[in-house]
């Protein structure tokens, strides 16, 4: 049987988002006709307004509704500590932990193997970043080949200006198991020890 | 920090829907964030569409988007055949099989715990459907109390006008283990076996 066209559109909408494959597409639809009317127009608003109302910070990158972005506004923010990250999501991941200096996000994975060259990369706007005020810039690309090339090329630039260069620790994840740890990991663990 | 409001409010709406935790709905939201504006308007569309376009054909419940529904308008179907099911979503499930009778769905899921009583159920566009032409009226119910339930209130309606009433048969799914087969689906098994 032919599914009525609006519905079968709809699966096929659905199916492309990441994570959802053609069942969980098909019971998100089936689940959306059911619906209150009132409810399916606020969650088709909420997808418009989140594409067209949010935009990366002109200043930093992260994702903003205003700008400058909440961060890039904020006076108690640590204005000597620039953390720069691969995404905005990962903003979401470091907040958490508590950091409170300001953020760098390159919006753009690099893939060495897709990618040309790392001079392509607009560094225009970090370099603003890259004020007296800051003393210390802290690397937190991903723990892979492609953020440790662009972690050394930024390195370089951040070097030039004198000011200090740090990046994220690597070792055993919290919680982990030193059976199944990774060698590489393993061994930085190692290397990275400390006296109790 | 405090997301921009658009994307919060859009993490907000997908995490309503079912199979879509917290994480997914940020994942998908982010991920919407950074779709096309072209792809974003006709998802959001198809969602509208979808819910305000699709309704139940008026003649059987099946979901349509044009009155009657393609099945109730196929001369081809064998309209001697009718199944009941208790939702739209059944119906794909038993077009893969091969059936090509007529259906009526329920569209109502009845919850003996629930719902007071099996007379509220409206059975007056079921009652239309068990035209002359009707020989055998097949019960396809959701093997659970609740499913059981009704089949016998429909059971009574069906029988009162003279017509062969069916039911799936109860029994071992097929890829499933003896061992693991719960005592009233192998005691089922055992009721319907079969010479070969």
């Amino acid at each position: 049987m032919r599914l009525p066209r609006p519905l079968e559109n709809l699966i096929d909408q659905l199916s492309k988002l990441p994570t959802i494959g053609p069942k969980t597409a098909q019971r998100l639809a089936l689940y959306i006709l059911k619906m209150p009317g009132g409810e399916v127009k606020e969650l088709a608003q909420s997808i418009l307004d989140a594409r067209f109302m949010v935009y990366p910070c002109p200043i930093c990158g992260n994702l903003t509704d205003k700008s400058p972005c909440i961060i890039c506004q904020d006076e108690e923010r640590d204005r000597s500590l620039l953390c720069v990250v691969e995404e905005a999501s990962d903003i979401l991941a470091i907040e958490r932990t508590g950091y409170n200096g300001r953020y760098y996000v390159l919006n753009r994975t690099f893939r060495l193997m897709e990618d040309g060259d790392l001079t392509d990369i607009d560094t225009e706007n970090f370099q603003q970043m890259l004020q007296p005020i800051v003393q210390e810039v802290i690397l937190a690309m991903n723990p892979t080949i492609d953020g440790e090339v662009i972690s050394r090329y930024l390195h370089t630039i951040v070097e030039e200006k004198g000011i200090k260069v740090t990046r994220l620790a690597h070792g055993l994840p919290v919680g982990g198991d030193i059976e199944y740890a990774d060698e590489i990991t393993l061994r930085q663990a190692l290397e990275g020890r400390k006296e109790i």
